[in-house]
């Protein structure tokens, strides 16, 4: 039997699905499993969007241009404007399927196998994989809950760089932390990203999703256009996490003619989700307003829920709408099993994904879990409940 | 300037979409371009499966399972029993975004950056891309057109085999030249996968479509269930290239495991296409018979055409919809670019794809080009007389 690959076999399992099949065995058992593991949202679809899906008057269901369709980059641009990104044009986009493509795109392009990328952990665990696929090392930079995940210091960020070290890629807000980096700290990376000419990719999907008082500012407005590499997605923004469209931006000419090689290879991307896409982004301004309370209000209820579970303690996030919190446990990933596999409060339990999967450090993510504030309230209140009894029970046992 | 990486810059560009701003110009200049480069049918998507889209009652857009939904996985294994395929059940398919993203797959679980993978020229150019991507390093066998394109000899195989050989790559029904390979041809390669460990990478997304009075024989029939991983696509066959649904089929087990982490890195297929997929399977025999009559007829009439025309030499391809012809040019590039930038009959020319660009060895398709016969017969008609006159235009500069 021929080998499996060695990057095949060192590529991790994602710490948000790995726990999956214990839901699964719970909920055959009629157990009710309440999810706070995956950034899937249950909010609706915007509803002019999954109108546009009935109006479809098409014959032929056929490729799109590798870059995506202009009517979907053009609305796109408009958007960016609308944010303050003037600059962007539909040339400088690309469809790409999902944000994860977008990524992958960056890391083929701007990486080559043994170049070092560094990101700041705890961080999304699939940049690990991404980077795995591409032979591009990851090199983390811990980011601490008593800090409240704010950006390390550079004399950190300086001690990791190497002549290897070609790109720093940022989420902000920040999964799964939730925090929001702010005009200081994102110019102290300007100046890095200048000094040792790196690329900064940085993934701003979350950017609708801000609670505190300074919005999420773009790594676009930094005004080193030849260095950033924006990744973006409609999945959250729109709730349409399923229709796979998401987008690579770039003033760097260089390196949109190379993504459009990798774009070009694998033909086009998903045309429906561009009819949907197209149809989320005018007129939902309302829509998006809805939500953003929505989430401002989860997040107000549930963080202090969750600080008021004794040993409990999660920092306030600013942004998107995850939290890292430590429990007072001292092996996460074990209670996140034992909860699935063992714990149950008339017939319900919950599911959080264990934080060590988004460390590169895992020790560091010991004591922690991610948690993603995307049920409604009476259900996060609900697992609240859940949360300080299964504590209970568990180390009590 | 940060630098774009070495993978980057080696990426070939697509020979299909590469003339695509040529053709973009003479359209802006009011010329109508009939297009041949492009496997993209014109044949409408199954009514049954735009109907699907239109049923769609979900109020959220949500991720599916990364391996795709059960409901589309078990349609897919009722589909490969009623070719005959009995032993492949819903937990041998990952669903993936179109067949592009299968062959990554596979590739990045397969084989180690430096390995090698063995594949007939003119091939998918594409693979090479893939190929690139993944940093393995493409081996090509040429099969000759005065051999109408028949699987090389086994010696020429033999000879190509190193100790960094981890793969044959087989598209069968052949993508450009649309030879279908024989039982005994599958029977040799059967035997070199053994005899050498190898993976057989088979690409069968034009199973439906051959003409000859052998059906086209899959490698899963082949009794070496370890060694086999199907690509597969709904896109030719139900003309719906757009919803990017392909698959990944293997009873290797240990594959089937490394493909699931690459799959949930990007979280997961398509939800919409999957939808459209999975409407488009059953109860469409009259509509997949109507189309194969089509093609056939297509073929007929097309190739017959091409051989009348002075200089121009065809084999007869017995599966897909594609033919790599012998032009009497010099360089089938130029011919190719000047038929866009200078060639006018009534406000018309054509694009065809030069064929160099499906060979390692570009200089072995010099005067070859690949057409696609996915236009109505008047089209088609057209097109022979287009050909007819450029190359008497051409060659009398």
């Amino acid at each position: 039997m021929p080998q499996i690959s060695q990057r095949g076999t060192e590529m991790p399992s994602s710490p948000i699905r790995k726990l999956a099949p214990l839901a699964a065995q719970a909920k055959k058992e009629g157990v009710k499993v309440y999810h706070l593991n995956i950034g899937q949202p249950d909010l609706p679809t915007p509803q002019q969007a999954l109108d546009a899906l009935k109006d479809i008057d098409r014959k032929t269901l056929e490729y799109s241009p590798s870059e995506g369709y202009p009517f979907l980059r053009e609305k796109l641009a408009a958007y960016y404007h609308k944010v303050g990104l003037k600059d962007i044009t539909e040339n400088d986009i690309i469809v790409t399927s999902g944000g994860s493509e977008a990524l992958l795109f960056a890391f083929f392009s701007c990486m080559n196998p043994g170049d070092e990328m560094i990101m700041v952990e705890p961080g999304y665990a699939n940049y690990i994989s991404f980077a795995a696929t591409a032979g591009v090392k990851v090199v983390s930079i811990t980011s601490k809950i008593e800090d409240g995940f704010a950006l390390p210091s550079m004399e950190a960020f300086e001690q990791a760089i190497t002549p290897r070290t070609k790109a720093i890629l940022l989420c902000n807000p920040n999964n799964p932390t939730g925090y929001v980096y702010s005009a200081a700290e994102l110019e102290q990376l300007r100046q890095l990203v200048l000094k040792y000419d790196l690329y900064l990719i940085a993934d701003e999907v979350y950017r609708e999703f801000t609670y505190g008082a300074e919005p999420s500012i773009s790594a676009m407005s930094l005004g080193i256009p030849e260095n950033v590499i924006l990744v973006d997605s409609v999945s959250k923004r729109y709730s349409e996490c399923g229709i796979r469209i998401g987008m690579l931006v770039t003033h760097n000419r260089q390196v949109y003619q190379t993504v459009m090689k990798f774009a070009q290879a694998r033909l086009s991307p998903p045309l429906l989700g561009q009819i949907v896409a197209a149809a989320s982004i005018e007129g939902t301004e309302a829509y998006s307003k809805e939500c953003y309370e929505e989430y401002k209000a989860r997040r107000d209820f549930f963080i202090k829920g969750l600080n008021e579970i004794p040993g409990v303690f999660s920092p306030m996030p600013n942004g998107a709408f995850y939290t890292v919190a430590n429990l007072p446990v001292e092996d996460a990933e074990d209670f996140c099993k034992w909860c699935l596999t063992d714990f149950r409060l008339d017939g319900e339990t919950f599911m959080v994904a264990p934080a060590a999967g988004f460390y590169r450090h895992p020790e560091m993510g010991r004591h922690q879990v991610r948690m993603a504030y995307v049920l409604k309230k009476e259900d996060l209140a609900r697992c609240l409940v859940l949360l300080r009894e299964a504590l209970k029970a568990y180390n009590a046992r």
